[in-house]
């Protein structure tokens, strides 16, 4: 593994755990106003779009990393629609 | 162009676009306390490490998107510091 690849591995690895905190948060505190609906409906077509990118140049870090963010941006979407609700109602 | 270039090229305009909502929420509302501090701390380093393998892999689209995205994050993660005080006092 060269310089540049563990550069490229630390890079995936930090982008893959970002949205943890954030997820755990919408899913502890229920509150989620000033999260952004749009920003995560756009992220999800996102992952979709690198994850077929991915799946077509057999690229395994790309598809890894864009599968996880679905799951955990996904999981935050999930909490925005649910408990967004709170404010219309 | 290649159809797997476009879908890339898609993915990456999808991602960089994806924050602006976020960040034009932030900005206009002065709300914060749902947004995770963690979350675009550890973007914040994401970007910049993608930015440094982009530039050792001279890989112009790497470079652009995350230098966009260091941009637009790192606004929202502004916001956060200057709004979020408003809890604390």
């Amino acid at each position: 593994m060269t310089y540049t690849d563990l550069i490229g591995y630390t890079a995936s690895l930090l982008i893959m755990v970002a949205f943890l905190p954030q997820a755990y948060q919408v899913w502890k505190t229920k509150s989620v106003e000033d999260v952004s609906l749009m920003t995560y409906t756009i992220l999800m077509f996102g992952s979709v779009s690198w994850t077929t990118y991915g799946l077509l140049k057999s690229d395994f870090p790309i598809i890894i990393t864009n599968v996880t963010l679905f799951v955990v941006q996904g999981s935050i979407m999930v909490c925005k629609l649910k408990y967004g609700k709170k404010i219309i109602t």
